[in-house]
């Protein structure tokens, strides 16, 4: 499988071209290494990794049908022994520091190339689709166990602990990013850090997280509100659920993320609160939490089949709460699959 | 405290030049803003915030003292109403693709800087000492809980996810970084991932682990045994503990660091493990595990007062195991001061 994604990337360098690599979570995907120093050369027909001493032996298990070379000063490892060549280097991961550092060192000529392995990683294989799936169960089983404990007076923090623990205690490896909680007012940040902040009778409760397995992410919001909630806050919630049901039907393979975003909109518009949803409707999920494709770029750009995405609207009223429903699909020719099974109802705590 | 760095950082440009900051660490460090993303423009009288709209909120409450523009394009938020300039990037952070879109959008002299924010972070002031303190004393009590705790059986991943939690429980907001948990022969990897390997007796128990307290980090490890040690693992051991007591006992102020390596190497020469130290001796510890000043550049530098540092020797044989003992410390003129409250001696469990 490793040696299948390089021949992937080989097929788009032509005879005599490497391709320097220096993104870690690239140097992952490509290889399976997951140390945090390396670097990967690949030319049109083999592939070379450099790491440092600490990370011998795991390069020795974890990328045994490549060569490594141990030592500090990679690009001297690696580009050294080339004969003066074209190296592709990645423009959105090498730093100019980094990149100037090159010229100066060697005779080769490097352009920058951007995006190349990030697109190769937007459609999923099999092992991938089933690793984010087991990310997202893990989320969904977390969320419910603590929705069962959460009560009046708990911290934001503390809500995040136990959130966070009970993760683990499932099996998430780490967790996928710094779990959102905010309660009452704080849900009308986006992405509102946890705070001291005490839960109230009457508070919305928005939970933004997700569980890390084996390098995969899983993403999912839910909203809750503690008691039975306030009139705007049932409309407020429902205007969001409809919206992001109204996203997630539309989704198939081939369709333009264009029309995705349109139909979520509308929704939105009808319900009057479209300018109360201020983010990007969603972005890939994989070996990074945000990853190739993002919605919102305005291009006429197609879903591909087995892409796995979140379908995120919200709406936020300053000062006041808000709500956000969020899914993590992978989607098909038919449509897609959720892998976030949770209730979409505004949950009364 | 906020604009005191920013105006640290004003002294050091020149009349009419600007400093674009993209790296979200230097802009914590500058700002107190906390967001993912942002980017700040710097100029000898002034400061100005970019960040998206889903930290508008956040930004006007950390960030009161300075003006925060909201939108996606920061390059044009903060690039496009100032006259032509010459404007200074960060050429650590900044990748290659964005500079050159930089340059083909602006007029400005874009100049690639390097290590100047970095620079100002080295020396850390008392608010800072005092979480990174905070941060070493919960994991020292969490680590001595764990101790307690550890048994026969348990695998790497329980007892790594047992010690973040009690890190988190006694006020941790997360872990430092990726908890090394590595026992038996996987002691012998310096920067291991823990598996599921269950603990054995006679196994060295080797963990590198840190909690993180309002972004400032602490990184510390201890090597324990299962029941009595062996002669190999006593005798390895007490090598390592004594080069690292050897390097602490000669810091101070004005100190190279090329003489603290010295003093470790000369101890590790004499017990016959030098040969099996493979990695850094340590590095600096702040807004970032890992930052500057870090051992091993071989350069003449010294060693300034209230950097806060860490001194880690390791000594690893492949396949049998391997032992460290790290400590982070404050220096200053008389010596330093040991964040780190851990024991020396090989912890029996």
């Amino acid at each position: 499988m490793t040696l299948e994604r390089i021949n992937r990337l080989q097929l788009q360098l032509k005879p005599g071209q490497y391709f320097y690599v220096t993104n870690l979570v690239n140097i992952r995907y490509l290889t399976g290494f997951t140390g945090s120093n390396a670097a990967l050369l690949v030319s049109d027909s083999e592939a070379i990794l450099a790491t440092d001493s600490r990370y011998e032996i795991q390069a020795a298990t974890q990328v045994s049908e490549l060569p490594a070379l141990i030592g500090r000063n990679f690009p001297d490892l690696l580009l050294s022994k080339i004969k003066k060549s074209e190296v592709l280097v990645e423009g959105s991961n090498l730093s100019i520091a980094a990149f100037q550092k090159l010229v100066a060192a060697f005779d080769h000529q490097f352009s920058s190339s951007v995006g190349v392995i990030e697109a190769l990683r937007v459609v999923k294989d099999e092992s991938e689709i089933e690793l984010i799936k087991r990310a997202c169960e893990i989320s969904a089983t977390a969320f419910l166990d603590v929705i069962e404990s959460v009560r009046i007076g708990q911290t934001e923090k503390f809500i995040r602990n136990v959130l966070e623990q009970r993760m683990r205690e499932y099996g998430a490896d780490d967790i996928a990013f710094a779990s959102i909680v905010a309660s009452g007012p704080n849900s009308a940040i986006p992405h509102h850090e946890p705070t001291d902040r005490e839960l109230q009778a009457g508070d919305f409760l928005k939970i933004d997280f997700g569980a890390k397995v084996d390098g995969y992410h899983a993403d999912c919001t839910r909203t809750a509100v503690v008691g039975k909630p306030a009139e705007w806050q049932a409309e407020l919630h429902s205007a969001v659920t409809s919206a992001q049901g109204a996203g997630r039907k539309t989704i198939q393979s081939s369709i333009q993320f264009a029309e995705v975003e349109m139909a979520v909109n509308q929704s939105l518009r009808e319900s009057g609160y479209l300018d109360y949803f201020t983010h990007g409707l969603g972005h890939g999920v994989g070996l990074e939490i945000h990853e190739d494709p993002f919605f919102g770029r305005g291009e006429a750009a197609k879903i591909a089949s087995n892409t796995v995405l979140t379908i995120e609207p919200g709406a936020y009223l300053k000062e006041k709460g808000g709500a956000r429903v969020e899914d993590t699909i992978v989607v098909n020719s038919e449509g897609y699959v959720n892998l976030t099974n949770l209730p979409y109802e505004l949950l009364e705590l």
